[in-house]
């Protein structure tokens, strides 16, 4: 086991109508003037920002309001925010929403001390050494923002899309109430879910080895995900199913299931060129991207990807051909994929192979080599690309 | 799944040598004069206290040191720690050692601020506002006191053993170093071993209904620790094994195991009064009360004894009858315990029968019933120590 660090410092308020408590909350970690984020209507209408208001309200809180996030979230909102926040003495963000709406919050947070621009974070190019409180109200499970440092954000001119993590966006609270993901329709809550499993994948293809309580620790969110996701696509109301989900969605993501070892995120990065250029959503990019990256790469270490076969799909281990189980639990991940209503090809997601050369190009990587269990070439990446635009089960 | 809140702000650090980063840490915490609070010899002449006090005093932290915490740790020496924190404004306690020295140093956090005596906390008279900070550098696998908000002291006058918890001596952050455990011999790392099981085993065993991602990340604990111990046991520097280990000590009883729904842990409170009186390793203890435990109460959920046993120690489901099913596993947990050296009765815990009604009084319950899982009278309790007292396999 690597050395590692592990901080989660977020108050998670988890359960039925908490959304009433986020005033509540913001007193209590130090908010006074609150930037409201939030994306489109549906937090309008359904009620919630209302709530959300009336909460703040009731404990002498002033606010301002900034909507219209879109998922993939944009930097062009982020200068708005930041300017918006400068303008009126804000001193803590409340993200309601999800991920994109979080990440976008988070990206405001840390602009708004900074006095360069903040997209000099996510380009690498500068280190953040404050940045506002981020809180959370979470209407969707999939990204794991509510709980993590990290952040994604999409640069409008040339469709950079770019990650940045720190534990300065950490939120310092996050309100988790299932009920309200339960409007989410079923293809946005797939996406989600596969979001969700992808988060445990990209840690649980590692080159460390003996780490079996993080091994453990991720197959449960695997095997949670696979009994739950079918129950809230089949009803969309089952709270049972989409509080597992929700929770296992946090838990995939604030780093618990990844601690003491390498990580990939490969299908991440490979993802991210597909959601940037046809604006898809990140679940379903992995969705067809994430078992084609899993193809190419299993011989680097077949009796890992075995051991996923048989203890999260329940694959019969092949004693004597353990590649045969590899390959199988990849085609279990597939099959699931398709039965929750993803894509699993090109054609379906949307995307053109004519496309590849622009993808690998814009991944940038040139001569180098990307990735935390196998080492990918711009070459590699290409293959990938090509295995996913032409899967089929 | 209930309503539940989820708070773990400890900072882990964890792995090789990071003993010499405590400095450090207190440091980034705020920490200026510090009691160093540890237990016996070992951490004199191992060189770990030396490591501790070097690294403060590179950060310019001045410091007191009290030593002499004992298994079962006493409010006597709680009261002498609060004596000198106050004399010598002392702004952090920074606990070196397992369990007892942790606990020892979270009632002594708790004890310096209020004006009246420590003990009020633990004798449910009183709820604590402020503590000093607490910190760990950890020595032993097992409490999970490293992580959790809990203490549990022992009144020396009529050896009174009481537990009590609050957010407010959570550590500030806890160093973990797996090779500081590869000494510890192997009784009391089996001890500690089952402390870790049962943390899990009192969480697992619920009446709140499909909280599946709760279910399964207990079992990822209990799945690591059947796989590491018997490595440990049999080879005590394996640093791999011991590296598992302590890390699921921690998740076992931060509370991450625990959310969404009910808990049991009468083990642990009919454990109490074996350790109190007999003054035995409370994990030995465990290891003697918890299978009798779950053979008194297991047809209260033939089905979630079923499961643990299908899940956990691979025995295949009898589906004609699941109560076959539930019983073998009952029956795994003894074998392993007596395979990794742990009592499985009263004999070889050094305990006798006929204390029973004793240690039933001292239980404390009278006429009323205790627990989370099956609500147990005074005489179930006396019928679990029956069972304790004359296991055999």
């Amino acid at each position: 086991m690597d050395n590692f660090q592990f901080w989660s410092p977020t108050e998670f308020v988890f359960g039925k109508d908490t959304e009433n408590e986020a005033g509540k909350y913001v007193k209590k970690h130090g908010g006074t003037k609150v930037l409201i984020h939030y994306g489109g209507n549906s937090a309008v209408k359904s009620g919630l920002l209302d709530k959300v208001k009336i909460s703040l309200a009731e404990q002498d809180i002033t606010y301002r309001v900034l909507g219209g996030v879109q998922p993939n979230p944009r930097d062009t909102l982020v200068y708005d925010g930041i300017q918006l926040c400068r303008d009126n003495g804000i001193d803590f963000i409340l993200a309601v929403g999800g991920g994109s709406v979080i990440d976008s919050a988070k990206a405001i947070a840390l602009g708004v001390p900074y006095e360069g621009d903040f997209w000099d974070f996510y380009a690498g190019k500068a280190e953040p050494v404050k940045a506002l409180p981020v809180a959370t109200v979470l209407t969707i499970a999939a990204a794991g923002s509510e709980g993590s440092g990290d952040s994604v954000i999409t640069k409008e001119e040339g469709g950079l899309k770019r990650g940045f993590g720190s534990d300065l966006i950490r939120p310092r609270f996050s309100i988790m109430d299932p009920q309200l993901t339960c409007t989410l329709p079923p293809y946005q809550t797939a996406c989600g879910a596969t979001d969700i499993m992808a988060h445990v994948f990209e840690r649980y293809f590692t080159n460390t080895q003996e780490v079996e309580v993080t091994d453990r620790l991720c197959e449960a969110v695997l095997l949670t995900m696979i009994k739950e996701t079918p129950r809230v696509i089949a009803d969309p109301n089952n709270y049972q199913a989409r509080a597992n989900i929700m929770w296992a969605g946090t838990v995939a993501h604030n780093g618990i299931v990844g601690v003491g070892r390498s990580q990939d995120w490969n299908s991440h990065g490979i993802e991210h060129e597909l959601s940037a250029l046809y604006d898809c959503a990140h679940g379903a990019g992995l969705a067809v991207i994430m078992p084609a990256w899993m193809e190419f790469v299993y011989k680097h270490n077949v009796m890992r990807f075995a051991q996923v076969a048989v203890r999260v799909w329940g694959c019969p281990m092949d004693y004597e051909n353990p590649e045969n189980t590899a390959l199988e639990g990849i085609l279990c991940f597939r099959h699931f994929l398709r039965s929750i209503g993803m894509p699993i090809n090109f054609e379906e997601l949307g995307a053109k192979e004519e496309d590849i050369p622009a993808l690998v190009d814009k991944f940038g990587i040139g001569d180098g080599k990307t990735g935390g269990f196998v080492h990918l070439s711009a070459e590699d990446i290409a293959s990938i690309y090509r295995l996913a635009a032409r899967a089929q089960i």
